[in-house]
């Protein structure tokens, strides 16, 4: 999939030597015509520097660099990360010409220790100097924050809007402390609609409700989860309303759920996606919080690896979502096959469904009540080996 | 530990040939004097059958058969299940001579198969034919409970109350499906105090917040969890009140400790039980909260497994606990060595810390908050590729 970057954009990523590895570690975006951004960003407590340097900048009217690192997260550093952070922005900014007030970061990596400031300050010179608005120079700044990740994450949509063509890019990171209320990720949506800065992050709440909120790994909530959404207004006109930018919502809304399919598709480890679909609730908040208990059961993750419709897993779980339900009018399908209807088990070929899973990358489940008619998505990754290895051997 | 079992019980546990590995899997308790007997449930939504069964029972001031079978769950069984149940119920009755309407069923193993009722049958009568009251037959007891269990759970203290020598035993089993309110998991306490059933059923439930409501290994809320407290009064007297009763809940709570722990201690393949302490809290809800949250966490668990101190996963869950909390308060302990102070990381040796860490089966996990003086305790098993593999392969 060609994608076409949004006009109003220069970027680039580059290796500024933060990770050991030697790979892509700097990303730096510059809108030089000024560009309205909103934020959403994680809700733990323990939060890093540069989700307090940019939760206190979003919404804004007026962002022109966005400089992301990997490889370390500037995460519980303290007073000392703050300041680390701010001159971040500051050498970013000086790189691209820009006032240093125009100016977000990002981070993600390793918690807990202080960012390499020569790198950073290196990598932002390195960086500007070869900017560019074409796809390699798009896919260049995707490779740039990624961690663990085994392939990039991006999305790409032309739009058509009020006879106007806009574009919408996206780039995203994952793939480990992917949890609820925010996944364990960086995100950044690029377009060049015109929107004001109230309603920039109203849409952008509002996708994140139906996707990045919808996915999760393990269930541990990161500290320094943030999602942008940065419009540089150069397709031009004035600012998207009414059904037009309902429209935009809505192409957002698809293109996040698009790209945060794709965490937990790269799950550290992961051999299968776990779409859970929970049919027949009274309320979205019941019918999401059914579908998260039952992604972040272990024992639904571990049956999924190992290929094993062990349905008990998957009801029970769902028994202590803390939602009232009717045990006697539950039903469960998975890939296609019907294991469970009016809260008893039916009689199934295991060594079929066992088939199915194993052979197939994404393992559906869909979870039937008699509440109502509202229906809620979650996806998540299976917990095999690979994951447990990979986790047990991160910082030392 | 030599173990006195309370006068007025009778016990067996025998293989009836519901497990196919042929080992125990059926458990008689007779209390010929009748007995005062509390209990505290799942509180799953969907609960097995035996579950509602032994709820609409208790409490009771005269239950006088237990019969507890292992290697199937009786759980999503729908109404034929119930029918099972009260059958199972009859059968062990009868196999003791006494009035059906004075028993009580357990279950545990896989999910969603009926009972093979013809075993249960036998089973009753076999252990019937050969009841003990010493420590062999306790033991024996203790086995038919097991499921996926390496070791038996068992747990023995002597007490002197108001003059009155006290005996109080209990038998438990875990070990997966261990979760939150309750672990996945069937205890028996007994003991040949006097006790009214509303102090009795008052005292269990206070035990229980300290104790199997404080033990996780993944998070799973089971379908079966059962705690029975039964009192044969053999001992004497009048029933225990005042500060007698009080003695009595102390002993009871510590015997509950003791027996919870041994769970995440022999969770499915763990190599590490780990003791998480919170202390500093403004209050308990808020100090257990932040335990349990810390203790669920898939990242601090296959941290343990990996012997890595990697504190950041440990600071981070309690960020989202959903307790409020000063993050520049916070300070973190493992085994003794200090690694995070008012909310900033201590400089110390990364290796020396694993090694302890390694070392030692239990890991101990201490946080520190400036909001209050109350402690909250947390204990749970490691995440490695054990449990994983152990976990994948368990119906199919």
């Amino acid at each position: 999939m060609a994608i076409e970057v949004p006009a109003g954009f220069l970027m680039n990523g580059i290796a500024a030597g933060i990770k050991k590895s030697g790979k892509e570690d700097f990303t730096l975006i510059h809108c030089p015509g000024g560009a309205t951004a909103a934020g959403v960003y994680t809700q733990n407590l323990v939060f890093a520097a540069p989700v307090g340097f940019d939760r206190a900048r979003t919404p804004s009217a007026n962002i022109r660099v966005i400089a992301v690192n990997s490889g370390n997260a500037n995460a519980c550093t303290g007073e000392g990360g703050m300041q680390d952070c701010q001159e971040m922005a500051r050498l970013a900014s000086a790189a691209c010409g820009e006032d240093e007030g125009t100016s977000l970061v990002m981070s993600t990596g390793v918690i807990g220790v202080f960012l390499p400031m020569d790198k950073i300050a290196n990598g932002a010179k390195l960086a500007a100097a070869n900017m560019g608005s074409d796809e390699a120079s798009f896919l260049a700044a995707a490779r740039g924050i990624m961690t663990t990740d085994q392939f990039h994450k991006v999305v790409g949509k032309k739009l058509d809007i009020g006879g106007r063509s806009i574009r919408l890019a996206g780039m995203c990171k994952g793939a480990g402390m992917i949890g609820p209320h925010m996944a364990t990720m960086l995100a950044i949506m690029l377009t060049d609609a015109k929107l004001s800065p109230a309603d920039a992050q109203r849409v952008l709440k509002a996708a994140t409700d139906e996707s990045f909120n919808c996915i999760s790994v393990e269930g541990h909530m990161s500290t320094n989860d943030t999602l942008l959404l940065v419009a540089s207004g150069a397709a031009g006109g004035e600012p998207l309303a009414g059904s037009d930018l309902q429209k935009f919502q809505a192409a957002l809304t698809e293109a996040c759920i698009e790209l945060a399919q794709q965490i937990p598709d790269d799950g550290e480890g992961a051999s299968h996606l776990i779409c859970i679909q929970v049919q027949g609730c009274k309320d979205q908040t019941s019918a999401q919080q059914i579908a998260r208990t039952v992604a972040n059961s272990a024992l639904v993750k571990t049956a999924v690896a190992g290929a094993d419709p062990n349905w008990g897993r998957i009801v029970s779980a769902a028994g202590y979502a803390g939602i009232p339900f009717k045990p006697e009018g539950v039903g469960l399908i998975m890939n296609g096959h019907e294991l469970y209807r009016a809260g008893a088990p039916l009689p199934f070929d295991a060594k079929t469904v066992s088939q199915a899973i194993k052979n197939s990358r994404k393992t559906n489940i869909t979870l039937t009540f008699t509440e109502g008619s509202v229906t809620g998505r979650f996806w998540t990754s299976d917990l095999n080996v690979n994951y447990v290895r990979f986790n047990s051997e991160y910082t030392t």
